[in-house]
């Protein structure tokens, strides 16, 4: 490699950083991850393994071969973490291994090829590079695996020993990414399960269900995105929707646990918890509580100004109260019919499609339409475990 | 510049990438930032501005001249974002500005240089390299400045149009870096605040304050620390305290509220609390809610066995259990104290050490008053609004 070249694969490798570590998405991340490995080694394969309690396990592969690659190829998705597999022999030395097909013979000697993954069919492999991927901590994270470099020509040839130090460059990059990327979906799946515990822990006063709640935040994600809203937007009311309830904590037993039909009094103070809820939430400056108190405030209104807790009408509503209104109905309604077997989906869709202007805003409702076949696969999903 | 100095110095930047992408510290962050930059143009100091609303902060600063640099030389924090303002033109020009001492004629002409921060001494400067830093959706987060390169022999020389490409790289790093660390704290804050609200709105059932729980969760923290537990630990047990009393959610009115002491029966249902809050996190793959699980498990178990719901005694109570109740019991105190003006903080004092062993491990109450400065300063600061 000329030193022009070494300066352009840095340079290369610059952006390359400064692209990946924008990425929080996982998929998306080991995809660049795999390309650019691919562009700086001329691979024909890349292959991704993140290391999973004792084992390697397989996560993105991307091959530009144009022959067929058998199914059996990288059959196995799991590989254990032993000295005799070369993924393995990677991981425990911390060590790039760097093999040709001249190196064949040995490798059969040194190492359990039988099992090797993606070794099946030695026919197939020319050269191979084996990069662990090691953040700044020195732990390791998986390993990238490169099949077969070519030259100009597309003569397959070794992997070139002056690409290495890139390759550890772009390895510790890409594990660094990667560790942030785990991170960033851990805390934000900490996140939501807090919510969702928090907020059942305070509806089980009103025996409502979990899978209720994850029904209701579930549907109203579905109706945002039908009706066109961002990716930002669905990911809040995913998140603010489960507390729309917790309003209800303030509600007297005597009141929340009675049997049978309220006195008008009764029914007002009911109807607080919507502004009991939007008290809890009052002042904060993060966008996902000033979200959950509109929504807590607002999900009773109706579109046509028959609602509560203050008759708002149409778009003067807050969109999330408005979509939240229609999940939850539509959850309640399928709710009653668990228990009369005699109504049928049909009625439902009926109910809700008479409540269009009325109850439901028109637009909102159609979104929730459009999403049906997704909103039946999570009802499907989350409802089996009540019966 | 050389092409091998050229290499090094690329080579120096991946590693940087590297190395920053790992932080997630916003100060130590920029201090990394500005040391590289430095060691990359040899300047002698080095400014660090993040835009905020519609100005441009000081946020960090890293000066090497050995001679001293007046208090007034960077005295205004916030500079607004205007064309006539150096760092102003950068910001709305996305562009470097490199200028020299030869060029100060053509500034002051050009910039309202009366106001130009760090310019008030014209003496002092001899030459300044002006960086926007913009991220990877040309979202421009900031400006690096720096100021007065230097040469092997330590004299001043304008900055080298050669580190140019290698500055824009750093301040894109820089950018991508900064934002991801903001981003994470605004999800930590975020989250922080929707334990801290939700459980608020739990334990309102129960008369307590928003001040109640904070002291608490701070408390918490401290002792941990003092205790020599790692930050990740601490900031676990800041987390789930605020959820220890949830429980009392499942408490009826008729017990939670009631005025006259409780019959043995009503105190066993209000201890169940305990029990309930435990329910409420099991099952959790999450750290933060099986910790949370676990204080409201045992924060009401005493060291020598007499608490409850299992009477365990000593190490065998979890140890954020047993941090959760010197928090808790020492904020009870301090309340009652505030309500009864002649008991004075010694003797709220001298009972907490008359427990030790027996309410209280000795271990962490010792940690509890290594670390009594600061938890005073918690008191002190989140006492007031309950007067």
């Amino acid at each position: 490699m000329t030193v022009s070249a070494s300066v352009d694969k840095l340079l290369q490798l610059i952006e390359f950083g400064i692209h990946i570590s924008g990425i929080k998405e996982l998929k998306q991340l080991m995809e660049k991850v795999l390309k650019t490995a691919q562009d700086l080694t001329y691979a024909k394969m890349a292959v991704f393994y993140l290391v999973t309690d004792d084992s390697l396990e397989l996560v993105a592969r991307r091959n530009t071969h144009t022959f067929h690659i058998p199914d059996n190829f990288h059959e196995k998705k799991l590989i254990p973490i032993s000295p005799n597999r070369l993924a393995g022999f990677c991981v425990l030395n911390s060590k790039i291994v760097n093999i040709s097909a001249a190196d064949r013979q040995g490798l059969v000697d040194t190492y359990d090829l039988e099992h090797e993954l993606g070794l099946l069919n030695l026919q197939l492999f020319h050269s191979m590079l084996l990069v662990p991927l090691i953040n700044q901590n020195r732990k390791i994270l998986g390993v990238l695996q490169l099949i077969d470099s070519t030259n100009n020509e597309g003569d397959f040839i070794p992997f070139s020993e002056s690409i290495i130090p890139v390759m550890e460059s772009l390895a510790s990059q890409s594990a660094v990414a990667i560790q942030n990327a785990q991170l960033s979906r851990d805390i934000t799946s900490t996140y939501y399960e807090t919510i969702f515990r928090l907020s059942l822990a305070a509806e089980c006063r009103d025996k409502e269900t979990a899978n209720h709640i994850f029904r209701v935040s579930s549907y109203s994600k579905i109706i945002a995105r039908y009706a066109g809203f961002t990716k930002s937007f669905q990911d809040m009311i995913q998140y603010s929707s489960p507390m729309h309830d917790v309003g209800k904590l303030g509600i007297p037993d005597s009141i929340l646990f009675k049997t049978g039909k309220l006195t008008p009094e009764e029914r007002i103070l009911m109807q607080s918890h919507t502004e009991i809820g939007w008290k809890i939430f009052e002042g904060s400056d993060y966008e996902i509580l000033q979200m959950a108190g509109r929504v807590a405030l607002s999900h009773h209104e109706k579109y046509d100004g028959s609602g509560y807790p203050k008759g708002l009408k149409g778009n003067i509503i807050p969109v999330e109260g408005r979509i939240v209104a229609i999940a939850d109905v539509f959850d309640a309604l399928c709710s009653i019919r668990r228990y009369k077997f005699s109504f049928p989906t049909d009625q439902v869709f009926m109910n809700l499609k008479s409540e269009t202007g009325h109850h439901f805003d028109p637009i909102l409702l159609n979104a929730f339409f459009m999403g049906l076949e997704e909103i039946l696969e999570v009802k499907k999903k989350y409802t089996v475990s009540e019966s």
